[in-house]
């Protein structure tokens, strides 16, 4: 069975995905320091890294998000409820952990199912 | 391949299986605040999680634990060894974090293999 | 469909594995204190694990890394980099945690691809 990996680099690959399941993480790549900027940033970063593996939104299975003060959580829960489409949402943990770019407000870590063409 | 979902909430989903992997997160839901009581709690929360999806603490494959303080770890470790049937015992991690509400003590986040009629 | 475990002991075992995917954890069993000896303690332990489920680096999906402090990045990211041969670098999610003994400067949590006798 193969192992798909989506833009390997020395230190990681964007995504793995072996028998139809993938692991992704998101930092936000985005300039803006705040925390709105930030989620929307991995937010439209997970679309995209979805895509790839011919998924999208509705098959997450599983979210850890490391956020680095939970003065932030009511604004990421915000939008994270909008994002998911009704009855899609993931299991998830939350919790607090200092990241490696100071910048970095949170991060996320994904499980997800990728599309039929990964699953082999 | 169908994704099943437990309890789909705006926020999250209680358990998420795909091909016969599910992925849950417990949180103490007791109104105690010592370490035996909320560690009784989510294992209690994780046998019924598991019943859901056809399954039982015997078929637990990983459990990462966020600890909110190292003092705590000897009462959970004698309660955890005790949970578990000889043989059955999970790869586990474990790691102090600050938690989303001041109360919990800890987390869990499972991954277990859930019955037969979730595998499709 | 079977689950494998590696050395279940009362509290964990070493690996997990089930349809193929396993899950193991590593912290550094040396008596060294730096930041070199342990990380390579690891990587070889995590060498040890995947040979015992036939598997390999090559096959590593994902890596959790709690680290004590990121002081020490940079010399985790240069062992890191060099040990992963081009093109297999799994997913990768690095945050910082304090861990249960104070021994520890890291501590890694993997989800790998088994061999294919462990599929079953």
């Amino acid at each position: 069975m193969t192992i798909h990996r989506i833009n390997p680099t020395a230190r990681w690959s964007d995504i793995t995905v072996f028998k139809g399941i993938a692991h992704f993480v998101e930092v936000p790549e985005c300039e803006q320091t705040d925390i709105n900027s930030q989620v929307q940033a991995i937010f439209r970063q997970a679309e995209a890294s979805l895509a790839q593996i011919s998924s999208h939104k509705g098959r997450i299975l599983s979210v850890t998000i490391y956020l680095t003060d939970f003065a932030l959580l009511d604004a990421m829960n915000r939008l994270w409820d909008a994002w998911f489409d009704a009855g899609t949402a993931p299991s998830r943990a939350c919790v607090k952990a200092q990241l490696a770019d100071p910048h970095y407000l949170l991060e996320m870590a994904f499980v997800a199912a990728a599309g039929d063409d990964f699953s082999k």
